[in-house]
Order: structure tokens, then C-alpha cells, then sequence
């Protein structure tokens, strides 16, 4: 009898329409009419985003928490985090505690918005004995290099006169002093993976204020205030604890909080998808694997720049393995991830159809899409023909 | 060194976007990706419907031909017709010459249109020396049971006086006898192929004036009258010719131009994709070919019911060879092809987009679908373990 193939499936999820996990579901769903008896390897993916916690949990058995935190206006939010089935790793994302979709469109003040509630997430996950920490950066609301997340977790950020300063990025211009004396003593054992994609440094024409500053509510002036006061707070760092975090590559990102987890913690800038590729343990499934299946709601020329496709796609065709890629569309210039990457590339819409219909759909143009790559790849064209 | 293998390309057009000669150039560039030195064999297919004359003549290398005709109205039209690259065949479409296209909607009136046109055309067929001829039956603006037509080919059609009948269906209901003697006599030897895909009888409740005559521009009570004069039609021709044509399946196709050509002419009513498949050879390619891919803008429910994508797939199936169906869209149903006829059916829509839009960027999907195909079909999975 015929050994079975071994299907990896480890997709990122389609977003507004199907989770991770349920695209390695329609997945399976399709390639079985024409494998019923294959090997199908479901890891949800992430690429550091939003559902990055959740595909971690669906892939590695993990649970999901909720507490109250520190909003970033300073009003009480209802925040998640995440403990991965390895029992060891705590997940959270800044957003959920400090992001922008927090604050009404109107009440939205990057000078005073505190990434405090995120400091109370980590707090958390030390409560539960975590030793390694995953914290996705995306989509924040302030603009203050984690000086909140700090003073969460215990450290002292003070003025000339000695007086703790205000929640907000625009109080750190009158930093003089940061005591780190009373920080969690937890923390110095925690290994945190922070997944950023921007290389945007802390200040300057590319650093947070000036870039993400406006889309938060921050004015031209306000823009200026706050690239002022970060610079600040980079001096500061650099005379009170050491390390010159200000040009790191996405240091800037988050308001700044990669700056400060660079500065308070022992945290690693890296991209989010190499951070969910190493914490599912796709290089093994990768090894074990006949076919590669990957895929996301969108597949054009960004995709290379750290979306889960791309870094799923690299991993499989360095380890020799055919890699088929699934797209609910594709967007301009996506052929240039036929260069070395992917075999092929499929989008799944059947038919013109309203968006909503279309991601309604979800489900059933993936498994469409995957029963006919599964008898494609079954189609003897006789051996000898094949050149 | 391999033998390249052999991929038949059959499609129809893709309405609106591409001819089916195009479809197969497109084809071959996106699989030249996979299998840059695979035998490419064209055969641009079609159903007997829009198209047919173009794709046979594309298929055999025939040519196109002009001439000028009597509309259905009587106003003069251009009108084409075919010789296939054999010589010996013709092929028109009754629509070239009779079809509802061509009256303006006001003036349209299946009382007095006439097919004298279509006669006409198969007189410009025989002054070329053809022995069978292909024609056409859809998009018809009259209801005269081919009576034009055999008058243009030199039937005399007379009332109880021995009146000459004018134009039109309604003046059969005075029809008292039909005198063939003048009829061209290269019509005897003239086998006549005539696509027909429904099976409408002469006249009754499921008959030509009863189903089509609406759309034509019959009011209730016209509908009556010439459903009437076509049984009337029907009594004339079993009493002077002999054969009782009313009720054989197909005789009311294009205003009982099935029965008109079954009474005065050679003529065997049969579904257009086997017209088709016979006179491009498409057997013999299918037999020579390691994979068959056919094709249409749409695929779904109906396509069984004589579209080309199903007779080519019927065809390819029964001689064995592995069957990829490509659809411009996937229509309801069409779940139903996978059943004992395609492998594969993908469509090939990149993104939601208008539909303006998507025609004009057929021949990239079409091309960019074919690429993948050829690249699916050619990742080995290890054979050991297909199952």
C-alpha cells in the first residue's frame, strides 16, 4: 500500500471572512476528495497583526484570558491575553489594551494617550508564570515610547522636581530621571519577542511622531511637540539605563513602545511572522511535509514584506518543498512571488459577486479551490511525459 | 531525453472578452511556463450558438465570406458565410441573415419576417461548390417555418388562387399547395447539418410561436394566429412532400426553421457542439493528447445541456484522458460537471472588479490560470505516495 502525502496547511487568516483555523479547515474539507487518505497538518498562521494571538492559540492548544486594564485614555478596558499550549509562553497584543479602536474618534489625544494598560497585560501573564512573552505592536493609539508600560510595571519616569509624570508621550519632555528601583523583578527573567514590521527609528522626519503622530490625532505642531519630547526620553534612557535605543530599526514603532520595550525589558524587535513560525514549530512541520499550502485574504506586492505567505513560502521552498499559495484575491504585482517562492498562486473567487457575498463565501471557495489543487496534483500525466 | 507531452486546447469563446482562438493563445502562454517544449494543439471550439463560424473557420483554416441579403424585413443586410479549410464545407448562421439583430426593436413584426435571407446565403454556399453545409439556428426575427427560405431557393408557396404567398409566417395560413419543381437542384445532393439545441415541436402550446414568438414581438393574439398558420404549414407539406415534420423534436427551433429545413432540404437537426466536434476532428486530437482543457465564460448547471465545455469533456473522458475545465465564472451548479465528466474546473476571476473590467482582462487570467494549472500539474509529488 502507498504511504500517504502529508499536507501542511498554514495559512494566515482571510481577514473579515474566515480565521486561520478555519482556512486550514475548507482546506482539508477540499483536498480530501481527492487524498481522503492523506496526512493534513492544520497551524493556523499570523504575521504579528490582529488574530496573531488567536492563530497561536488554535495552533499550539493555548487558552485565551480576559482582565481589566488601563484603557489608553485612562478609562477602564476589558483586555486579552493569551497562554500557549506549551504552558510557558504568554501572548498578548498592545492593541487590545492600548489601540487606537479604543478611543472615540473625537477624544483621541496622542499627548496624553498611555500605553499603561499594556504594562498591566505583561503584569498578567507574570502572574501566570509565563517565561517567554510574544506582544504584537500594531495598530496603537499613543505615542509614548511605553514610558506608561514602564510605570506599570514599576518604574519611575520623573520630572526636575522629582514628581512622577503625567500619562502621554507629551509629559516626557519634562523627563529628568527614571528609577527603575521598584520595577517587577519578574521581568528581568522574561524573554520577550516583539513582533514589529516598521524599521521606523524613535524620532525624526521617519520616526513615530512624525509618521503615525497625524493618524492618531496628532497636529503639525503637535507632531513637533511630540518628536521633542521623545528625544528626550531617548537622552534620558541612554544617560539613566544604558542602551541608545533611538535608532534602532522600529524603535518607532508603536509610539515609540519598541523604543521603550528596548529600554526596560529584555525584548527583541522582530517580524511578527518569524515569531509565529518559530512558536507553532512549522520548520519541523515543514520537514515532515509532501506539499506546503499557505495563503491569505490577499496575496500583491506587499506580501514579501512580512506577511505570512512570504515567510511560510521561503521556509518550505529553502526546506524543498512544493509551496501552493491560496489568495481570496490577488492584488498588483503579485507575481513576483513566482521568483523563488511559490509554485503557484490560486485565488478563489468563482464569480463577480458584492464583497460581502464574496467573504461570505469564504468557506466554500476555499474548499472549491482545494479540491481542484488536490486533483491537479493527482493527475497522472504519465511520468515519461514530463519534461 | 522525455517526450514532450501533448496538451489539446478546446474551449469556446469566452463571450465578450475573447474568441476561442484567443482562449487557446492564452492557454499555451500560461502553460509554456511549466512545459515550455509541450505540443500545443489548437482547436477554437464553439456549440453551434454566436461564434460557431468563426471558430470553425479558425479550427480548419477556412475563410469568411460577405454577401449582400433580404433581411428578415426585406431592407437589404450583409450577411456572412463560410468555407471551411476542407473546401467542401459551408457554414452560415441563420441569424447573419434572418436574426432578430437586425430589425430595430419598433419595426419588429414575426408576422411578416422572412428567412428568404438564410436561403439565399446556402445559394451563395452552392455557387462555391460545397457538399455539406453547417448552419446555425439561434437569435432568429421570424416565425415562417423556413418558408422564405425555400422560396429565395426557388420553391413556389401559393394560396387557394395560385397566388405567390408574401413574406412571413402569417400568410401560411392561407397556404393551399407547394410546388417544389423550381427548387435549385444541387440541393438534393446538399447534406445539411443544422444546430439545434432545443426540442421544441412546430406548433402547440411548447411550439416556435407559443415559446420564442414573444421575444419576437408576437402579442398574445399574434401568437395564436401563427401558431395556426404553422399547423396549417405543417398539413400543406405532409400532403405535397410527404414527411410529417411538425412534431420531430427540434422543428420549431428559430420560427420552425427546423421544420423548413427538414421538409425542403437534406438536413439532420443535431446538438451544435457535436456539429462542431465532428467537423474540427476534435476525436482524433483527443485521442492524440495527454491532457484535454476546454473551456467557456461561464460554467455551470446548463452547461450540460449542449455546451462545448461538456461535449468536449464528454469526449476527453471516454477516451480517457485527464479533463481541466477553465470558466470565465462558475455559475450555480455546476458542482454537477465534476460528476463522471471534469477533474478539475477552476475559474479564473483574480479580484472582485467591474465587469467591464474583468472581459478586458481575460486573456491575463486566462493566462496567469493556465500557468498555474501547468505548474500544479507538474509538482511531483512523490509517486509513492499518490493514493
Amino acid at each position: 500500500m502507498a504511504i500517504p502525502p502529508t499536507f501542511l496547511l498554514a495559512p494566515d487568516s482571510f481577514k473579515e471572512s474566515l480565521s486561520a483555523k478555519q482556512v486550514c479547515m475548507a482546506l482539508e474539507e477540499g483536498l480530501r476528495d481527492a487524498f481522503p487518505d492523506a496526512i493534513y497538518v492544520h497551524v493556523p498562521m499570523a504575521d504579528g497583526g490582529e488574530g496573531t494571538m488567536q492563530s497561536l492559540v488554535d495552533a499550539t492548544g493555548g487558552d485565551l484570558f480576559t482582565t481589566t486594564v488601563r484603557g489608553p485614555d485612562g478609562t477602564s478596558v476589558e483586555a486579552q491575553f493569551a497562554i500557549l499550549g506549551d504552558g510557558t509562553t504568554g501572548v498578548i497584543e498592545m492593541a487590545s489594551a492600548s489601540g487606537l479602536g479604543l478611543v472615540p474618534a473625537q477624544a483621541r489625544d496622542p499627548r496624553t494617550a498611555s500605553t499603561y494598560g499594556t504594562g498591566q497585560l505583561i503584569s498578567a501573564c507574570l502572574d501566570r508564570g509565563v517565561s517567554r512573552l510574544i506582544i504584537g505592536l500594531g495598530g496603537s493609539a499613543t505615542n509614548d515610547a511605553g514610558a506608561g508600560l514602564a510605570q506599570a510595571l514599576g518604574a519611575r519616569l520623573v520630572d526636575a522636581d522629582g514628581a512622577d509624570l503625567p500619562p502621554g508621550g507629551a509629559a516626557l519632555a519634562r523627563l529628568a530621571r527614571i528609577d527603575t528601583r521598584g520595577v517587577d523583578p519578574r521581568l528581568a527573567d522574561l524573554r520577550i519577542d516583539a513582533a514589529c514590521d516598521v524599521t521606523n527609528p524613535l524620532c525624526g522626519p521617519d520616526g513615530a511622531s512624525a509618521v503615525y503622530g497625524p493618524q492618531k490625532g496628532a497636529s503639525p505642531s503637535m507632531v513637533v511637540e511630540l518628536d521633542g519630547a521623545l528625544r528626550r526620553f531617548a537622552q534620558v534612557v541612554a544617560a539613566d539605563l544604558g542602551p541608545d535605543v533611538a535608532e534602532v530599526p522600529g524603535a518607532g514603532a508603536a509610539g515609540g513602545l519598541g523604543a521603550g520595550l528596548l529600554a526596560f525589558t529584555q525584548a527583541e524587535l522582530r517580524r511578527g511572522v518569524d515569531i509565529v513560525i518559530e512558536h507553532t514549530g512549522l520548520a519541523r512541520q515543514v520537514e515532515a511535509a509532501d506539499v506546503v499550502i499557505t495563503g491569505e485574504g490577499r496575496i500583491d506586492s506587499q506580501t514579501p514584506f512580512g506577511k505570512t505567505p512570504f515567510g511560510v513560502a521561503r521556509m518550505a521552498r529553502a526546506a524543498g518543498k512544493p509551496v501552493i499559495g491560496i489568495a481570496g484575491c490577488l492584488g498588483d504585482g503579485f507575481e513576483v512571488l513566482y521568483q523563488d517562492t511559490f509554485d503557484v498562486i490560486l485565488p478563489i473567487i468563482g464569480r463577480l459577486d458584492s464583497l460581502e457575498a464574496t467573504l461570505a463565501a469564504g468557506h466554500e471557495n476555499l474548499r472549491r479551490t482545494a479540491r481542484n489543487v488536490g486533483h491537479l496534483l493527482k493527475l497522472s500525466i504519465p511520468a515519461s511525459t514530463r519534461n
